[in-house]
């Protein structure tokens, strides 16, 4: 059986300005990869209503999961929670469950509940709140779209919370043998191996380091054994 | 006249899977931004022909520049410039202009030209060479889509051999403020402002430090005056 597939739908006009450098991409590639949920494709879109649904119909209509990262504070430029209902032709509204769960967090902080911070209160009908036990605020699940903050500490957290609640597959295991020498001496045998163990797959990362030409070829796959085994044939193929 | 507009495509397992941190987004992003041209979306997928070529369709139609990162190696999961191919239903083959290049490089380095280098001689029908002064493996432009390698040395001197040759709009200023205040006292205010200076976007991104609230506000656009005008009236708004 294959694993479970997901994508991610990273909104922030930030990002693409090049004004912040995104690292939740990075986090949630890790943390999906060790759990057995296959990451297929990412997508940034900007900070506009049409790009988030259509982006967010599309994902979610292919894969089995899809992870939003940003665009659910306070301000006029948060519109995710809005454009996920619409995907999924759901009404949204202030929900008295995530309003508890900020008024408290608010009285602790000795903070007034403004129309701005009863924004994100608005919760999708149906949706399942997500912890954020950063700043209260919550996440929601709608469907297979996991809606979550985009500050990468809050990120986190969701991430850490809805992870636990989701089926994932055998987890992939990578074993990588850098070799010391140019892509163009390694592509050949390399190949060969490939089709030998259609089960594993092999990826090539070229590099430069002090002049010299070498590259990291990293072994994929279920089986660690298999991997392993197929990770001594390419230390042995290129053996200085 | 609004500014031409791109999309960035990323060919990666390495980045999906977690193993490798993109770098050519933050940097592509940052250099679109200084010559005028909008980023409007990245999508990064993986090694895989259907997702590519249909990405590159997508894109294609959709923006006015596409520029791509990744998989132009030697090795047999480098597929890009077929995919891409694809896509224009151009025909592919090595192309004597690129074999030249390479022959050279490879004459110079005491290498031997072989079956995996000539790979990367294949070259669409109809695109244009982009020069690669780190290793010479050369990318190309095919209709309104940038091929480009991975290995960001190499990305980044071809992202500046192509920037040249593209027209730009007008550069988008921006200006930031920081505000210690939370996002939800920010946002009433700020929403009145953005209403007033449509010309202008205004971004508002949260940060906490020392257990304190705050944000970094951001104002952007393409007239110098009404940017630092608008970010001098978030500072008086915001004073402490």
């Amino acid at each position: 059986m294959s694993n479970p597939t997901a994508a991610m739908l990273v909104i922030g006009d930030e990002i693409l300005s090049g004004r912040t450098r995104d690292a939740n991409m990075h986090h949630l590639a890790g943390r999906l990869t060790e759990v057995g949920i296959d990451l297929k494709e990412v997508r940034v879109v900007s900070d506009d209503a049409a790009a988030i649904t259509a982006a967010a119909e599309a994902l979610s209509g292919a894969f089995d999961h899809v992870f939003t990262s940003g665009g659910i504070g306070p301000t006029h430029d948060d519109i995710t929670a809005d454009c996920i209902a619409a995907a999924f032709g759901a009404s949204i509204d202030v929900r008295d469950d995530a309003r508890a769960v900020l008024q408290a967090h608010y009285d602790r902080q000795g903070l007034e509940m403004n129309a701005a911070r009863l924004r994100m209160a608005r919760i999708p009908d149906g949706a399942a709140l997500i912890d954020n036990p950063v700043s209260a605020a919550p996440g929601f699940t709608l469907g297979n779209v996991h809606v979550m903050a985009g500050v990468p500490r809050i990120f986190e957290a969701m991430v850490a919370s809805v992870l636990p609640t989701l089926t994932g597959g055998a987890p992939v295991i990578s074993h990588s043998v850098e070799v010391h020498r140019g892509e163009g001496d390694i592509a050949g045998p390399l190949k060969e191996l490939a089709e030998k163990h259609s089960e594993l797959s092999f990826g090539s990362y070229p590099f430069q380091r002090d002049g010299r030409y070498g590259a990291n070829v990293v072994v994929r796959g279920t089986d660690p054994e298999a991997v392993v085994a197929a990770a001594r044939a390419l230390e042995a193929l290129f053996a200085e």
